[in-house]
């Protein structure tokens, strides 16, 4: 694949990710009228079918990362080009922003908004951290790629419950909520904590995949496969 | 397969795609007693699991198309012959309304109805396309036929939520869907609008999917395999 | 396999998935707290996961019937000989009793009980009809042996939600609801016309499966792998 | 793998493991609202879905047992060896402790806890034997390794619902929820009544398994593999 074609991959995959999680969080919430447990639910139900579908969809053009952590993470062990790397966290950070707009106007909300939703404190970022860890050792444990897509979904599905912080796990999808002043918002105040906490689980992860030797050489990357 | 088998599997599909999706709407309906967010949890599981359902049943058949917009899409590609699209297009719309009456039956109502569920504005048509469009991108994307049942289902799931409309993407279940004044329904006069706004996101999906270059060539329609 | 360790797996297979689909009805009244499209959905989700696991584990050793109306459509087919189908079918009916014993054990009820669940009439019957009409349509049309546990299980799933039966689809089943008087239960007076509607929608499933074509000659059945 | 790594993934799958059932189920109470149902409903999908990743990603690694009666009935079967079973009992035990208090640190809740959840009875202990059963029933009798994840997964969230004890089927498991005074929580005095009905629903499992012939002699250990 060239570079144009991966590019456009995660962003769209972002996209649709970011509108999905946000959209379906609207969706819960106006229809939950304050069972928050119902309301999560759905959101995670929505988020976990999504996320295996563009995975399983986009994998074989960019690697479907739709997550600087993971671009990042791949960097650092040699599986991608640093310059590669960067862009495609660019994009992935204005594919998630466009799809929260994007979500924003298919409920007819202001598109731009700025999220109220308080989440800080040392247990959000401890479960931060846990969650993006978790995700890490998943993606690059994996044995076979046609495992990635269910793998992850399910990680982040459990994620979302059984983490204080309803496991963001993703720096771009927690730049995009902070556009949202709805039910999967993160005010903009505690993102900086949040993306700090998961480059911290991520980078943890690296010797954990090394110690137990799950790792496939890094073959959720395009270049290598 | 010859063609009258085809034709035959298209109808049984999509009677039995829209029986689910109308019935499943009644069943919740009646038990959730108001309680919204529960009865879509309730449509949204049957669906998915019949729609997966359906698609690894039929496919070898027909394609498992029972949606308009994908014959549709499939002859816009030369994947099928328009005549044959055509005569699927037929047989999708009146296995969907044969659908609703069964439904009905089933639940002991009116054969048929009319709906007065209103479904309109700019938000639920960019909806519609939004669905549609990740539709046929699943559709024409997917690299492994047996992976078309899941993530087909995976993506309607997930649209049920993340869209404004819940995610009709099928203007087959749309005009059934307009028979039947329960939890599904949609009002008759909205439903050009959602068709308009189906066939805008499916033909939308075509260029994506050669640009990303995720196509199976055809893969999905049985004159190709 | 031999004669005993068949029957040995239908007992046992069928056991499990009373008791399944009986217990987790009580657990889930007990819980829902009268909220039963939330009893539905959690009856839902363990019969649905019960149903694939115990396909996968037992389908090798006996072809995983538990259910006289399939042992009775392979003898119908001359996939299986009459004289074990009927010992199936014998085994499948203690089975399930045993197996609603077990769920009252487990839930320290009465053993043995009289349902006054009243579920009658001819919208009842079309759904047990159209329930089990899928049911054996899934079962002989799928391609695959390793897809006939989450299809059945699919099926299954959704026909809980889109008829007005809850989908028993399944004589032992019945009979053994009928000795329940919990969530799952049925009146024994209304056993009989449901078992009716139960074979007319078996039967009719054969020839529709031999138009469309979507037979695997009998593989289901033990005898001819 | 040597040893060390073998370890090392039983406790790190073992603590993910406990920290997900016991962390879901803070979240779930935290958000139902008393809502039990509800609650029950998300603790058990997110059980399920870290229990299929944790066995898909650490079996090729340790076996994945995460549970003493799975190692216990692997030495008892000849399949591991009787020191090595030990040494994975404790570190199992260690880790559902680990994830027990990492539960707590994630929801901002003290450490280490006593529960006062009472759950005793015969009604308790039958359930809890046969879950126990079915569990090793599955993890014996599953027929291809890339099977177990989902098998084990879905019988364990069936059995989340049709026992009365909501299906610990694991000591470890068992000791780790006496440490936490929430949804997940058993008085420490109901623990060993709890362990002592696992061994003996797991052991039964051995001759049945035997009987039914579906072994595939020990291909779940990693020694075999």
């Amino acid at each position: 694949m060239i570079l144009r074609q991966r590019l456009a991959a995660e962003f769209l995959g972002s996209a649709l990710l970011a509108a999905t999680v946000i959209g379906s969080g609207i969706m819960a919430q106006n229809l939950a009228g304050g069972y928050v447990a119902v309301a999560l639910l759905a959101n995670t139900g929505a988020t976990v079918a999504v996320l295996a579908v563009l995975i399983a969809l986009l994998a074989p053009v960019s690697g479907a990362h739709f997550n600087p952590v993971v671009s990042l993470v791949q960097a650092v062990r040699h599986a991608m080009r640093w310059r590669e790397a960067a862009l495609y966290m660019g994009m992935q950070v204005v594919g998630c922003c466009f799809g929260a707009v994007l979500a924003h106007a298919m409920f007819g909300l202001v598109w731009l908004q700025s999220s109220a939703h308080v989440r800080s404190g040392p247990a959000m970022w401890l479960s931060e951290a846990v969650a993006t860890f978790g995700l890490i050792l998943v993606i690059l444990g994996c044995r076979r790629d046609r495992d990635v897509p269910w793998m992850v979904a399910a990680w982040i599905g459990a994620a979302y419950w059984f983490t204080a912080s309803t496991s963001f796990a993703n720096p771009a999808i927690t730049i995009a909520r902070s556009l949202s002043n709805t039910f999967a918002g993160i005010a903009p105040v505690d993102v900086p904590a949040f993306i700090a906490a998961q480059l911290l689980g991520a980078l943890a992860a690296i010797p954990a995949v090394r110690f137990l030797q799950v790792s496939r050489t890094g073959s959720v990357d395009p270049h290598v496969r």
